[in-house]
Formats: structure tokens, sequence, C-alpha cells
């Protein structure tokens, strides 16, 4: 890399250090009016952005990207919409920051107060789609972080629009305007060279495909919080309602099977999958799905078109419409395959006998441990959250959904009167 | 490294992974007398422990380390008493493991629990103590944790005998002996591989040097939680009381100077340093501490015996009778200077003027930031945490003092009726 390059990108992240101790101080006041402005730019720019967004879909055009790349990449009139509405619904949410977490009396007489405060600095890496450099940027003002913002080559003009409207709104806000910085260049050294920079960025969330995670993950220095990927499984269990289970088992796969929280593996109890497995193959096969099936369930299905299931399959994300099939013979078995398996995101059983819920629910190693209910409800908002970043399937730190608490961390105040020791 | 070594270290990685499983299941009951079990091996085996010690006290002494690293090896009865009694007081402390966070209903009907889990398995590595095998195996039985326990080549056989009592005493607890694992080589490649390996290991905590935890955090992809430095300041702002301001600077300073919660830097207000500095220097001086002082310090104190502070002297952690003198002309300038020059460890305002006060406490960027008091009480005993694995100076997850809730992470459990969308 250009030494000049090199200069650029530690400039960048010095300034956003010192951003952010500006920002940390900030009123909420100051920072709802900032995502007002924001707001507001992305009103009266619309024509703008979609001169900028086209040079981007003619590049993806003329490079050969495929359609779902390019859909990916297309800010609508209804995604500036839905960016808007994100903003004003932020504005809502009440600050995370200054909060008192817990407070106590030490027998020498010091008041330790646990107060929340903003993490400071963090790097979002992230890929095509251009609606992300909203969203992020704005969850980090109203959690008090700057943040550095590191798009695809794809997006690049929809970003650069982006960025220019964020930092007139902080300009005019009175929050510093290096506090959302949008790094200039989609170079891979420039950005192996950001993920050194552990004296001036604090966290990296990278949001996109396993390989991007991956990359991101082995390069930086800077602690990483990240989401690989979500192999959720479903366990029907002997004791379970099985028509409701035929609807959640259809629906979590169905519903949207390119999403995180989808189910990739149906494991169920031997005792009932001769009853369930062909009711719920009829309509997983009406609705395209292809089915990967173990050797018991394969002999059940054998009137059915299915293929065998491979070790691969069952640790796979097929984000699409294909779902493998385990029969067990117990809970422990099925603890033990999603334990093994999955990849610590969303994990379900269905039954009407608590105690084994209350084994699964305790001894499944997951973000997210779910009891006669869907996967497909892992998600901030659903949670309740407001708003999201992002889902952790990290253990530190935060784990699951991520609102604007997982974006603070927390300091101690100690308040005396002249102790010494 | 060689393909035998490499696979030692995934074997026995993997089994961890397999007895964190288990141990995260049991019961506060069998963790206790596990950690019994434990005390009564270190003290049934004082005579074994000393002869395997003495061991490595010889080969030190044959490769010639100095006086104070042989010191730090060396397994005293006292020292095994302090492990007895160390072990004693997490028996009765309370189980962090399954408490409920948080519990929310959502419109839907599904039911929110955030519960506390054991993070899985953790990655101590640290230098020559050995008490640390005792300490840290202790802590994580008790957080429900497996641990991989990779110790210095000087401390070997001392650790070896160490690790031969844990294994015992865990195979008459009913504990999966693969809960606690010592790693059976120095080896520096053995090492590089353990810090790759996140799908069995989730945390690694190094303990020591500055270089050490340099090593770690620039090779591991699993998630570090570290401290680097105890780069401290005591500001002396112009309203505090100078006589309580003078036992806290001299004793934050000598009480114990090879500490990482004593000052490094002394700050002092302009209106008071021509009052304040001659007292103090006198003191300090008495006490044998160099002091390196910047120009207006110099001035004050020209018939003193002093050394020029450069920039690098404010950014140190002497870790010895060494202290370096700055003069300011305002909070704004103290808190300014310990955001460049502190390591985000422990820093003190003094004052009587709650509004400076409130305003340090609020815009210093550390862990532990106190009002009128000295910064030598960041310790997890001093915070009422009853155990300390650590001082955390990073932002996620952890942040200063770390006790047995800091080695736990959360799920949710979520609870429903058959709700499915």
């Amino acid at each position: 890399m250009s030494n000049e390059l090199h200069q650029i990108i530690e400039a960048l992240a010095k300034s956003a250090r010192s951003a952010s101790l500006a920002l940390a101080g900030s009123s909420t006041k100051q920072k709802n009016e900032a995502l007002q402005n924001i707001a507001e730019g992305l009103e009266s720019n619309r024509k703008l952005l979609t001169i900028e967004n086209q040079k981007d879909l003619d590049a993806a055009q003329e490079n050969g990207l495929n359609e779902a790349m390019i859909d990916r990449l297309r800010l609508t009139h209804e995604q500036i919409d839905g960016m808007v509405s994100g903003l004003r619904k932020l504005i809502d949410l009440p600050d995370p920051v200054g909060a008192l977490i817990e407070e106590k009396e030490r027998p020498n007489g010091l008041t330790i107060k646990k107060m929340s405060t903003p993490i400071g600095v963090i790097g979002i890496i992230y890929e095509s789609r251009p609606n992300v450099t909203i969203d992020c940027a704005g969850l980090c003002i109203k959690s008090g972080n700057a943040s550095i913002l590191r798009g695809g080559k794809e997006a690049i003009h929809s970003n650069q629009a982006l960025a220019t409207i964020i930092k007139e709104a902080l300009q005019i806000s009175d929050i510093p305007t290096d506090s959302v910085q949008l790094v200039p260049t989609v170079d891979r050294q420039a950005l192996n060279h950001l993920l050194t920079l552990d004296q001036y960025i604090h966290c990296i969330i990278p949001r996109g495909g396993e390989s991007l995670i991956r990359f991101v993950s082995d390069n930086s220095r800077i602690p990483v919080i990240k989401h690989y990927k979500g192999v959720c499984n479903l366990f029907v269990e002997e004791e379970a309602d099985l028509a409701n289970a035929l609807k959640i088992a259809v629906s979590s796969k169905c519903g949207r099977p390119g999403v995180c929280n989808a189910i990739e593996n149906l494991i169920v109890s031997e005792r009932i999958a001769g009853e369930f497995l062909p009711l719920c193959a009829q309509e997983l096969i009406a609705k395209g799905c292809e089915l990967r099936v173990d050797e018991r369930a394969g002999t059940i299905l054998q009137d059915f078109s299915t293929k065998s299931a491979t070790e691969e399959d069952f640790a796979e994300e097929f984000l699409d419409l294909r779902l493998a099939i385990k029969v067990v013979d117990s809970v422990g078995d099925a603890i033990s395959f999603i334990n093994q398996f999955g990849s610590g995101h969303s994990e379900s059983i269905l039954t009407q006998n608590k105690a084994k819920a209350d084994q699964f629910l305790k001894e499944v190693d997951a973000s997210s441990v779910y009891w006669n209910a869907s996967t497909r409800f892992t998600d901030g908002f659903e949670f309740g959250l407001g708003a999201e970043i992002g889902i952790s399937t990290d253990r530190l730190h935060a784990r699951g959904p991520m609102g604007l608490e997982s974006l603070c961390t927390y300091k101690y105040n100690i308040i005396g009167n002249g102790q010494w020791k």
C-alpha cells in the first residue's frame, strides 16, 4: 500500500477518536437533532441520490453482477422512505448513554457507580446495500459512538452521496463532522491497515457474507462482534402438538428462506416421525423445498423425492428452499446434535412436556433458545429492542439481537472523601 | 510445528469444549465440592509441590533468571495457604450461572428471559507465578467454564503438579476431568495454533507483561480480554484539600509502585502548583522517587533534583519509584491530557468543587474514574466482587476489575405457545 493511503487511513481513525470524545458528551437533544437533520437531508436529496445510485447500477451491469446483487444495490424511493422512517424511530428511542446500571457503597465509604457510556469508535465493514450506511450511522450517533463506515466497492457512489448528506446534517447540529466518516477507498490493503488501529478504533462490526466476516475476523487486531451464519434447528419432540408443529416447521423454512433465523435442520423424535414427516414433506415439497434426509427419515419418506443428507449438510446455512431432516431417539440426542451442528444462533423445541423443554432451554448452547415458537422471532424488533445493528453469534459483550444497548460499554465512577491506602 | 503437536492441541481444545457443555449443567453443589477437593489436594500434597517447585527453581538458577523472577516462581507454604484460602472464599461466593437478568413479555405473547450462562471454554495464557494455575482454574470452575491453562516454561514442573491435583479433585467430584487442562508444552507454535481454534475456545485471557499480551492479542482469532498497562493519573485540582492530596499523591505512587493501579503521572493545577509541588516533591524524593517534570513544574521545583519529562514519559508505565509531573491550566486541559496519555485504567480528580468533579467523572474515558480517592482502589476485592481474574482496559464485555460475573455471558430463553410468522 502506498504510504499516502496509509496516512489517510490513520488520519481518519485519529480524527474519529477525537470526535468520539466530544460526541460522548453530546446531549440527547443534540443527537436527535442530528438524526432529524439527516432524515431531512435524505428527503431533500432524493434526486441526487437516484443519480448517484444509477452510476453504481450502471457499473454493476457493466461488470456483469447478477440480478440479486444488483437488486441489493438499488436505492428505490421506498428504500429512502425506509431510511427516513428508521431515523425517526431512532429519535423516539431512549438514549442509552449515562444510565446508572448499578450503585454500591463499600465499607470504606467509597460509592461505586457503574455508568453506561458509549464504546468510542466503531468500524462497520459491510457489503452492497447502501442503506446500511444510514442505519449504522444513525445507531452510532444515537449511542454516542463515532463511526467509520467501509462499504462495498459496488456502492461507492451511493455511499459517498449518503455520507455527504450525513456530514452536512452533523455540521448544522453542532456535532463534530468527523463523528461519521466513510472510508474513501475500497482498497483491501487500506482495510487491512484500518483493522490494526486499535489505539483509535474500539470495535469492528462486519456485516455481510461469511467470507467477508471471516476475512475481517482473521485480520483484525480490534475486537470484532460478528455473526457468521444462522444454522437454526427446529426439534419436533414426541409430545408436540403436531398440527401446530406442521405450521411452525413449514413457515420457519419457507416464509423467508434467505434470512438467518430461518431453519436449516428439522429434527424429529423417532416415535412421531412416521406420522409427522410425511405430512410435513408433502407441504414442504409443494412449496418447492428440497429435502436432505438421514437414513431413518429416508425410510419413512421413501415415497417422496428426497436426497441423502451428509454431515456437511447438517452444518450448512442453505439460505434457500432446502431443509435437512434428522430423526433422533431423545431430547438428549437432539441437544447433542444441535450443540454439534448449530451455529449458536436460534434453536427451538416443540413439546407439551415442561421437563423436557426445561432441559432443552438449559442445555442448548445458543444465543436464542425457544420453547413452542418459531426461530423466526430472533430479531431486534421482535425482542423489543426498537432497533438492530446485527445479531451476534459470539459470546462476549453481546449475544443474539443487538440494539442500542449493545453499542454501549460502562465505566465506574468512584466517589470518595479522601480515601487512600 | 510437528503434525503430532498440532493434533495434541486440537484434541485438547475439542475435549475442553465437550467438557464445557457438561460443566455448564453442573450444580452449585458439585462445583463447590470440586473446589473443596482441590483445596484438600493442595493441603495433602505440600511435599510433592515443594519438590516439583524446587525443580523449577533449580532450572531458573541454572538459566540465570534474576532474583525478582525467581521470587515470582517460588511456591512457599504461605502461597499454598493463600491458594487454599482463595478456593474457600470462592466456595462462599454466589454461583453466577443461571441468574435471570431480565424478563419481558412481548405483545405476541412470547416471554423473553435473558439468562446468565457460562462463556464456554476460556484459555488463560500466563507467565511465571504458578498460583495463577489454581486461581484461574477455581474461578473458571465456579463460573461453569472449562479452562485451558498455558503457563510459562519456567514453572512447568510446578504447574504440572498443580494440574494433577486438580484432575484428581475433579475426578472424585463428578465433574469431567477435561474441564481443566494444562497445555502440555510451552512451544510457541503450539500456542499460536491454540489461538486459532475459535470453534472450540471462546475467550482468551492473557495475564502477564505487555509483550506477552501484545503477542496473544496480535495472533489470536479468539476474542481476547486484556489489560495492557496501567498508566494512571492523579489530578490535584486547585480546589483540592491539599493536606489530603499530599497523602493520596505520595501513597498512590510509593505504596506499591509495581502494581497497575499505582499512579504514573501527577497533574497539578497551575494556581496551586507553587504551593503544592514543593511539599509533594520533598516527600516523594525522601521516599526515593525520581521526578520527571514538565517545564512549568521544573521551574517551580528548581531547588529539587528532577529530570525533564518527555512525551514518552507521560505514556509510560514505570512500575517503579518514578513519577511524571504535569502542570495544567484547567480541568479541561487535565481531561485532554489523560485521554491522550492514560491507558484507560484508573484516573482521579481531587477537588472540593462538585461541578468540576462531575465534568471529570463524565469526560474522562477510563474504566475507573475517581473523585477524592486514590486510584489504588481499582481491584476486584475493593470493588466488592469477591474475586478477580484480572482488570480489563478493553471496552467490550468487561471493563475494569473482572469478577465471576465477567466470566459469564447470557442467552435468551423464549417461551411461546405455538407462535409462528
